[in-house]
């Protein structure tokens, strides 16, 4: 166990397990050893590394966007799924169903080669701010979670973000923001097309649902990208229980982390009635599958970073 | 430039390039420069990295894996496709078309969770020799490109392979072969599926293309996988055009390598008639794209490693 490390985060049983298990599986010689080339953590990236609480970042980013493109294209504004949006009129939202929140989301962020969309998302990122906690979005990332992000690199762990937002939209931020570069970043994804324009190879965000990463879509993209069964895994919702049980049942030493949001001083307290995103199952099963809870009112001695 | 380097290159211009291209490229303050996180280098892997020539690898394991399969139920030699692969009967395999070679692979590749195919490859490569070569599949590799993976490690490159192989047939000798960690090979799969089998959450590999990462879903893949245009591509068929393309025109300095094999006494001698993997298009195109050809038979000054 070192000293110093986890500062961010109270004495208690969580940090304890983490410790722990760490101290365990980078301990040659011993039977839980794990070689540093095997030791993936795998992080939820929505309410596990960043606040997700009334709306996900990527939601405001999506209503700036169809601002946007309706101070281009008026017309806009009358069409559905834009005006319901615009009027935040979730009743007709919710009508629209799964097609219209397709269509606000390829509206918004295809149509366009993956490094225009870069630009336009770092470019939102420098400015835009949470409505509740009054700082830039890439200061909603919580401070344990960075120590421990850092602590687990330290430890030769390679750190992944497996998350159901949009993967280009999370690379646009999440090297400065945590560590994590392009290449260990996992999401759900447009499909993309090679084109030639103008004699420049360009990949272009297509308007076709490549992978929705949420649910057993995790653990399965976690197959395709990393092809190794994570030594950590940690999340905050029903969408993360199916890769917290493909961590934990895996051979030797494991561990699966569940955040669950109980503090509605310092963040939020939701869980069964986010509809978002809710965390029930995942709750309820937590002993039987060997996960371990951490409580943000709890375990966590700070909850973002100062600025 | 390094001394030292590329060792089993003959001083000439392929070698003159690279090394050249890596200098600015890591220079700091000089307009080439890129910071370490952005060299990335993606090499295609079959006839780039090891041999492919008369047959790629993963076909030799395929007809072994069929025989396997063919002792245990007797019936399967008289059934196609595998009656026609068993008896050598390339008309008759032409005739069953991608149908027929897509339920060879499925058959042999398929139907288990990943881990149990990963111990199934792994002794494969363990007794299985190239029966040209007479040596170990895993030593069919190239010393050249052994030494420009190491060189390219040392200038803080990230090194990919992006194959029209199986990922996890590729997987399951890479990282010793070749330093490359299975999360960053990136090739073609069959679909993956999360099931719980007696408690434990496994990955099964199920009887359904994913993605032929060949021609243009190569770019298509490192924009899903890695989010970053390559600094440096490698490749020596039509099948890595669009990848070389793609690398060669990004912004600032780029690399694109084309390896023609045009070496009959040392490996084998061949492009536009190897039916499994031409090369003619990329050859033609190479001036107008910006690629540089690296002949085997003038630029590498030994070709296998020592055994």
């Amino acid at each position: 166990m070192e000293m110093g490390a986890l500062e961010s985060w109270n004495s208690g049983p969580a940090k304890s397990v983490i410790l722990d298990f760490v101290g365990r599986v980078t301990k040659q010689g011993t039977a839980d050893y794990v070689p540093p080339a095997e030791r993936i953590a795998t992080f939820d990236n929505d309410g596990t590394l960043w606040c997700e609480h009334p709306l996900q970042t990527q939601v405001f980013f999506l209503i700036d966007r169809v601002n946007d493109l309706v101070a281009k294209d008026g017309g806009m504004r009358e069409r559905q799924p834009f005006k319901a949006l615009l009027e935040h009129d979730t009743k007709a939202l919710h009508a629209l169903g799964k097609q219209g929140i397709a269509e606000l989301f390829f509206a918004t962020h295809t149509g366009m080669p993956v490094e225009t969309f870069d630009r336009i998302a770092r470019e939102w990122f420098s400015w835009a701010r949470h409505p509740k906690f009054t700082r830039p979005f890439t200061q909603c990332i919580y401070a344990p979670q960075l120590e421990l992000l850092e602590y687990l690199r330290t430890n030769a762990f390679k750190t992944f973000i497996v998350s159901g937002g949009g993967v280009e939209f999370i690379r646009a931020f999440a090297e400065r923001a945590y560590g994590i570069p392009p290449e260990q970043v996992i999401g759900s994804s447009a499909k993309l097309r090679f084109e030639a324009r103008g004699g420049r190879a360009v990949l272009m965000k297509a308007p076709e649902l490549d992978s929705f990463d949420d649910r057993e879509a995790k653990p399965v993209n976690i197959g395709v990208h990393i092809g190794r069964r994570p030594l950590l895994a940690f999340g905050n919702s029903d969408g993360d229980l199916a890769m917290l049980r493909y961590a934990s049942s895996g051979d030797g030493a494991r561990l699966a982390l569940l955040l669950h949001h109980d503090d509605a001083e310092r963040e939020a307290a939701y869980d069964r009635e986010f509809q978002l995103s809710p965390l029930a199952e995942a709750l309820d099963k937590a002993d039987e599958y060997g996960i371990t809870v951490v409580s943000m009112k709890r375990d966590w001695r700070t909850v973002f970073p100062s600025t």
